[in-house]
Formats: C-alpha cells, structure tokens, sequence
C-alpha cells in the first residue's frame, strides 16, 4: 500500500472495483437502506433531536467514512449509547429540541470529530485500551436499561425526563396517571410484533423452507413493517385526534449545510462530553469492525480508523447531522447481505438521501410509540447479564469494576458512569501492577528445577536466598521490591547470598533499575552479597547500558542453578575463612 | 507485634527502652538540635513564614512521630521542597508574612496530615508508585534550583518574587541595581564558609588526627558558626544601619495552640496542593528512612508510615507549624550521631522548644542573607545532574518524563512539574503496557527449544504459527493482542493451527480472556485452530473458572514442543483428509 492509499484507503480497494462487486454492493444497500430509515428516526429522536437529523446524519458521515475508514463492512450512522450520550451532554447547554441543543449537538459532533482525527493522527487509538471489556460491557448494559425506560414514556404517550434511572423513574411514576390508552396499544403491540420478529420470525421462515439468509433479511425487515401498519393505522382511524403522537411534519430536502458555532464558552462546556462520547464510539466502532474483518481475514488498522470515524463526525456536523459511530446491528446486516466494500456504505448513502427527499411526507403520521419500540427491542439486545456471571467467576477485580460502572450509570448518568469506570480499572490495574506475585523459590532435589518454598518440598540454605519475580519490573512496583527484598532479609539473620531470579522479567525500567542499585547497596551495608539470574536477552541488553553490572556485588548468572551453586560454594569459602579468624582469636585469647 | 504495637510503634520499643540507648539518643539529639535551629528559621523563611513557625514545626510534630512511625532514626521537621510547595499554595491564597498566608500553611499541614492519615487507614501508600524516581529526582533537582535562585534575593538584598524560574529571574534582574553591598559581603562570606565546612572541613578534622565520625559531626555544626559569627559581625558593626536586613524580635514562647481555620472554600482551593505536598513528602521521607533502616536490616512500614507523617502534620497544624515531613540531611545526622530509637526524636523537640523559649532573643540580629546561604548551599546538594546523564542512557521513554518534569517545573513551577511528571510517566507505562513485546517462534532444529525467527535460523511449517507473547495480558494490552494475532494470520494465507505461547504471560485479566475468545471464535471463521502452550500454574488455575478451555478450538499444551509437534500431526491428517476428498472429487469427474 503506497502512503496515500495509508490514509485515504479508498484509492487502494478503489482502483480494483468490479462490476460483480458493485452488484452485492447496491444489493447490501438497499437492504440497510430499508432498515436504516427507521432505526435513525428514532435514534435522532432518542437524542432528543427532531427526527429527520437522524437522516442526515445517515448521509453524508457514511461516504466519509467510506473514504477514510479502514473497514469493507462497518456502516457508520446514528447509534443508541452515542445517541443518549448527546442527549446528556446538550442537555446541559438547552432543552432537548430546542435550537441551542440542536447547535450543541453539531458542535458535539465537530469536536468529536476534531478530537478523533488529532488522535489518530498522533497515533493515541491506544488510549482506547484505557476502556476495559467488563466496564464497556457493563457501560452499554446500563446504558441499554436507561435507553429502554426513557421510551417508556412514548410507550405510555406520558411525559419524563432525566438522564439516570432514579429521575426517569420518579417522572415516570409521577406521570403516570396521564397514559394514553390508544398509544399504549400502539406501543405494546408495535414492541411485542418487534420481538417476536427477532425471536420467531426467522425461525417461522426457515420452517417455510427458506435459507437461512434471506430469512435472516427479510426478518431483519420487520421495522419497517411495524412502521407502515402503524401509520396506516394511524391514518385510518384517526388515531391522532385520540392522542397519539405522531413525528408530524418532516422537512422533505437535502441535508442543510451547517457550520457549528464558534463559541469558546460552549465548545469548552462540550469538550470532556465530547471527549467521552469519542472514545465510547470508537471502541464500540473497532470491536464491530474487527468482528466482521476477521471472518474475512481482512484487517483494520486501529488508527486510521479514528480518522475514518473523525471525518464521519465533520461530516455529520456539517450537515445538519449528530455524533455518529460504526453500529453493530447495521453493519452486521450490512455484512450479512453481502456487502464487499465501502461503496455499500456509499448507495446506502443515496438510499437515505432519496427517503429524505421523496418519502418524509407519508412518515408524518408515524406515531412516536412505534419508533420508542423500535428503541426498546433494539436496545434491549445491548443489556447482557450473563458476562457479569462470568466475569464474576473469572476475575473478582475486573467483576468490582464492571459493578460499579453499571451502579454508576444507572444512578448517576452516562458520563460519570464512564468515568468511573476507566478510573476503577485504572486503579486496580496499577493496584495489581504495584504489588507483583514473587516467590522464595529453593531447588528441587536431584534436579537443576527451583520452585516456591512454600508449595513444593525443596533445598535452600539459611545463608542464602532466592526470590523469583514473576512480573516486569517497573516503578510502580520498584518500591514494593525494595520492601519485599528488604523484609524478606531481615526475617534470615544468616544470610550472606540473595538471588534475583528474574526469569520472569521482561522489562526493567530506570526507576526499578534504581531500586535494585539501592537494593544493593543497602545489603552490602548489611553484609550481603546481591546476585542476578536468568535475566533475558533484551533487559540484559539494556542493563548493559546502565553501571549495575559493575556496581553489583554479586555476579550475574545465566541459569539460576548456576547461581545458586556458586553462592553456595562462596558461602562456605566465607565460613572457613570466618573460622580461621575465629580460631587465630581463640589461639590469641588462649 | 501485637494489634496496638502495629499502629502505636511506641509500644513496641517504648518497653524494651535501656539507659544505655537512653545515652546514645541524648547525644544524638543534642547534636541535632544545634544543627536544626538554623534550619528551621532558614526553611520558614523559605516558607515566606515567619521564623519561629519553623521551630514550632520542629517540636510537636517530631514527637507525634516518634508515637506512630516506624521509623527508628528518622528526623521530621520543616524540609527545603516542601517549604517552596506550601510558599507556591499558600500564595495563591494571601502575600507571604500575610495572617491569611500563615492560616493558609496552617489548613496545608492540616490537609495534609488528613489525607496521609486516611491513605495510611485505607492502605493507599501504593499511590506514591505513582511517582517514577526519574520524575522525582528531576523535580527535586528543578526545586533545588528555584529555591538557590530564589534565596539570591536575601543575599543581594533585593526584592524578588515568583514561584518559577522566568518570573524570579525578571524581578532579580528589575531589582539587582538596589544591592546591599554589606549583605552582599554577609551573603557570600557565609556561602562560602558553609561551601567549604561542608567540602572542606571534615577531610581538614581528619588530616589533623580525628577520626570520621567525630570529625563528620563537627562540620555539620558549620551553621551555627556561621549564624554565631554574623550575628556578632552585625551587632559589632552595626550593620542594620548599613542595610542588613536582620531576623527581628522573635517572640520567646511554647507553640502556640493553634486551630486551623474551618473554611470549606480555603479547603477546596488548598486541597490539590495538599495531595501533591504529601505525596511528594511522603515519597521522600520513605526513602530517606528505608534507607537508613535498611543499615540496620531494620524496616519500616510504608503504610504505618503515611500514617506516622500524618500524625505529625497533623500536630504541626495544632501547634502553629506548616506541613512537615523526614528531611534527608537532618535523619542522617541524626543516624550517623548514633540514634537508637524515636526517642532521640522526642529529646531534639525539647531541645528546640528549649531554644524557642530562652534563645530567640538572641537571634534578633541574625542575617538574613546568613539564613539563605544555608539554604543555597543544602539545596544544592539536591541538584543532581549526573542521574539525567545515567537515565538517558539506560531508558529514552524514563529521560522523556524526567525532562519534561524539569522544564515543567522550572518554567511553570512545582504543581504543575508534579502534575506533568505523573502524567507522563502514566502515559508512557501504559503506552509500553498497550504495546508489549512478542515474537514469532520457530523450533531450533534438534533441539526442543522455540526461538524468535528474525533472530534465528529456526524450523517453521507455513500450516502453524506461533506467538509468543513476552508480557502479561491484560486490558491495556488486550486489543493489541488481537490486532497482533489477526495482522500475523492475514499475512499467512496457508495458516491452519496458531499456537499461543504463554511462558512468559503471569496473569490475564478478564478483558484478555475475552480478547482471547474473540480470536477464537475469529479463527474458527478463518478455518484455523487456536492453541495455548506453556501456561503457568496460577493463570491456569484462573482460566479453569472460565469457558475458555472448552470453548477452544484446539487444545492448552504444557509444552511447547509437544504443542507444534500435535499440531504438525493434525495438519498432516487434515492435508491427508483433504487430499483423499480431492481425489474422490476428480474420480467423480472422470
């Protein structure tokens, strides 16, 4: 791949375009083209937008995406966490629908945008390491249980607000009083058709004698079945005049041009929002895109995607658009439907554009219910309860911080929930980093093996004592080893001979190269001899550089046999020396 | 130890108490004294405080440690970076000297000593790893070198202000045409005396017959010579006429008991400061004292310790002191004076409580340009330009840090070189811990042992692959790991087995375990089998709690040699399969 190909990958799977890939690829489109109409009217409106934003920003971010971003397969568009997490962050600035929220969404976007070129450019996609799998797992979890309450609303036809479980639940309850029988109806069935169209309908179809895919399409297609029946119900029987809310008129045009405003003030109040919602977006982006380039054997490049997802979020603000991110349900039906490269993303960008010409008229009547049920289902398949099990099984820590990313969302909000999260993990990873798993180790009899004194029968000598290190060497642990070292001496008077057995290590870092230094002139006070073994090729290479091979006063041995042998043959030229003296003493004293 | 004793030391050693160490803590505590007066009314100048506070801070505090610490030989008193860190805080509060300013030193040392006496409680004391030893010998070196620069103005006899490097050097400069010539004179006559007692005195006592200690002990007497001389020379001559400025009238009395002012604002503002003074002090009282402990093959208790450093902050507040914490030159005086146990700590207070009630009229016409040649020259001490030149040579990423936090402070000053020394260093851990080592192996022929392949002539077999990966996983690492094993998959067309060798892999996390799955399932779509080879004991005690074992594709070899081996095996037998399917299908055809 040439340089520029590296950043515009559209050049390279350009130039090999087939006509037999551009059949798949207008067939893919128009499969998602279909499902995407819906899912972004509600996303849009789920955001607090009014509903045709959720088009635009189904537009003009996809071709962006197809241009700059690494994946064949990914649809980029409106998603439900980053759609919540917009709703929270305009919230602050306006009140949901209202000209200021809609500014402060394209500045959202804008500045996620912004934020996700810089870091690919400086190459930070690592800081999306940052985001462990049991805190994103338990972030979108919640995330999905507060999504699913706040369409409770529209299920009921009620009002309520809040961007936490404990206000949603109280405006609800408080509101409730005020449901609205027709909508309920509406919404119950519009979620049970919804389900069951998931669950039952692919199932029903392949009974029929259908293959497996086009059943999985077609049930796929359910959404916009919900859609017309409804409106057609709507319509019908006036249902509107009964109360139920319907999306009204829907400007049918082109996505407007828009520049995001310029406001110091605002853009600082949106920038650690901003911030979230990119990284949020760029890890659940990544993983969906790996996913599916692995079944292909395709690879994506992790840092070329922040700029794929940067340019789909410039684009989004300069079109009328919102925060967008690669979406797992569209891309995998995407994928499914046969999709082979960008240029899916780009018909279904046309697809969309015509529906937002040609077809918001007959969405007029489309009550509100049905769209929070498309939410509500679709959400719902985001709330996993069985990771925690597992996770709760396999690791109490990682368990701890996944708890406590969902108990802070759901109390909290979304972003107090992130940042809980990243900061718990962080914690007890430089917890755990900061006090390594070390053992005394003594030899096995008969062999050259050295194992934990503590859990196997072995040899050792009162004058001399190897501890093995089975982690990297670091500072954040450079002061647990002078600790550990240091007690570990002061509990065996006779010692004369300490081993580090570092067969485990694979890195010493300067501040860990200091406290072996200070480790090792503090036993010389001490009268102890400070030896190394087994240290691998490259931190060898390294200690090269460094004046501890030559300050040392020990040696530093290969094998850890080695070392422990000659420490014992040391020991006893020290002895006998040592009972020399004593008898010259004794002969003297006599 | 029983349960008291762990968090009252005192017990412990209060009770073995002898009348022979009772003399040697006398000593000690004599000869530490006389040292400690002008020190402590020089770093309370420092400070910006006026002198006497840096007696108070020398009486209560040392006593509060010598019940709770556990160290036996450590002295704790007013130190040189903490008295620059309290004069940056407490000015942004009220000017210097000013009531409000003293109040605000007081709410530091009360902060402070709560935060460390909650981090001692909650067992935090890993928090100080957080500091890498490049960062905190570069921030030290760069305080060294505000507070020598900043003392220029006394020995000039100029105003100068500013917390950074550019602000004093510009009011230095404004203000150098308004020198003292007699405080010039003062100023570089006791520089130069406490340059050469400190250099030149000890070898001169020894050339003349004495032996080190003694010899060693006299020159740290070298100040108060100098306090005495200059006194006399200002008294004698009458040099406050000539423009010496002196100490003044220092009141004659006991601490005051002091409450610190209760202001939830002030405690907001003073809060961050306070985290950062502690944990700097915090990181190099420990140290300081594990280093002489460990002379002794005594230890000390990092977490006993926050608390005993608390303890004594906590006293300084309520004795109208500053925040205090084990100073290097004073603890090793008072090691080398032969201290046996915290007592010598409690015999020095009184000795300076002593000096606070009946001395202080005596040290009205004190210099101050004698005060900050003590300064200058104990600082400069702790300007180290040799380990720079050690680090850069052993680690590249560890120089970065360290230079960074040097600029930072000398050009933005202490806080913000704290803050960026700790962020950087975060930084670029988790960028190495996001990017491990790992290496593709191949079998050294005749040999059982596997070896990377850029390295060695090794035997490969385009159907396997093996990776060893030479880090623990964990979520920092985790979705490179997945990068890394699909990147090495896509490049090899013919893969069918991949062999993950896990010798050096000491831990993996739940989100590894989940990366892990992934691959697994990604490499089952791609038709390859994943294996493991080489897992340790204790990780797969903890992969038993997970599906992983059974969910795996192919098989958890203990070796590595036998891994390949089985998966050249299974190959062969898939080869043969798929060739006698090849055949049949040609029979058909014919």
């Amino acid at each position: 791949m040439n340089g520029l190909a590296r950043f515009l990958p559209v050049l390279d799977w350009g130039r090999r375009y087939k006509s037999e890939t551009l059949t798949n690829d207008l067939v893919a489109a128009a499969i998602v083209t279909i499902m995407l109409i819906p899912q972004s009217l509600a996303y849009a409106m789920l955001a607090g937008l009014p509903p045709e934003i959720g088009l635009y920003a189904s537009i003009l971010p996809i071709i962006a995406y197809a241009l700059f971003g690494t994946s064949r397969t990914l649809a980029v568009g409106p998603v439900a966490v980053i759609s919540l997490m917009t709703l929270t962050a305009a919230s602050d600035i306006a009140p949901p629908g209202s000209p200021q929220f809609i500014a402060a969404a394209l500045v959202l976007a804008l500045l996620s945008g912004l934020m996700l070129v810089l870091m690919g450019v400086l190459r930070l996609g690592f800081l999306a390491n940052l985001l462990s799998h049991p805190v994103v797992s338990g972030f979108i979890t919640a995330s999905g249980l507060i999504i699913a309450t706040s369409q409770l609303k529209s299920i009921l036809g009620i009002r309520a607000s809040g961007e936490a479980m404990p206000e949603l639940l109280r405006t609800l309850w408080q509101n409730v009083g005020a449901t609205s029988l027709p909508t309920v109806m509406i919404g119950v069935a519009a979620t049970a058709f919804l389900y069951w169209v998931r669950k039952g309908l692919k199932p029903l179809l392949m009974r029929m004698g259908l293959a497996a895919r086009p059943a999985d399409l077609i049930a796929k297609a359910g959404p916009i079945a919900a859609v017309a029946v409804s409106t057609l119900a709507v319509i019908a029987l006036d249902l509107e005049a009964q109360g139920v809310k319907v999306v009204g008129a829907i400007p049918q045009s082109l996505p407007p041009l828009t520049v995001p405003l310029f406001d110091a003030d605002l853009w600082q109040r949106l920038a650690v929002p901003a911030l979230l919602l990119s990284i949020i977006g760029f890890v659940e982006s990544v993983s969906v895109a790996q996913t599916l380039a692995a079944k292909k054997r395709q690879r994506i490049r992790p840092d070329q995607e922040l700029i794929g997802l940067g340019a789909a979020n410039i684009a989004a603000s300069l079109s009328g658009g919102y925060p967008v991110t690669g979406g797992f349900a569209r891309s995998v039906v995407n994928f499914d439907a046969g999709a082979e490269t960008p240029a899916a993303g780009a018909f279904t960008a046309v697809g969309i554009l015509l529906a937002a010409l040609f077809l918001t008229p007959l969405l007029a009547s489309l009550p509100i219910a049905t769209l929070a049920a498309t939410i509500i289902v679709a959400v719902l398949s985001l709330v996993d309860f069985k990771t925690p099990v597992h996770v709760f099984r396999y690791s109490k820590p990682d368990f701890a911080a996944m708890m406590a990313t969902i108990l802070v969302t759901l109390l909290a909000g979304v972003e107090p929930g992130v940042i809980a999260g990243v900061g718990l993990s962080l914690a007890l990873f430089l917890w755990r980093a900061s006090r390594p798993h070390a053992a005394i180790v003594g030899r096995v009899p008969e062999t050259e093996h050295f194992r934990n004194v503590k859990r196997h029968k072995v040899f050792t000598d009162p004058r001399i004592l190897t501890i093995r290190i089975d982690e990297s060497l670091t500072y954040l642990n450079a002061r647990w080893l002078e600790d550990y070292v240091l007690e570990a001496v002061a509990e065996q008077p006779r010692l004369r001979h300490l081993i580090l057995m570092c067969s485990a290590v694979n890195a010493i870092d300067a501040s860990a190269l200091e406290s072996i230094e200070a480790i090792n002139h503090r036993l010389a006070d001490a009268g102890v001899k400070l030896h190394l073994s087994e240290v691998k090729g490259p931190v060898m290479d390294a200690l090269e550089h460094s004046a501890l091979p030559s300050d040392l006063t020990g040696q530093i041995f290969l094998s850890q046999n080695t070392a422990f042998t000659t420490a014992m043959t040391l020991a006893d030229a020290e002895d006998a020396a040592q009972g020399q003296s004593d008898l010259w003493l004794a002969r003297g004293m006599i």
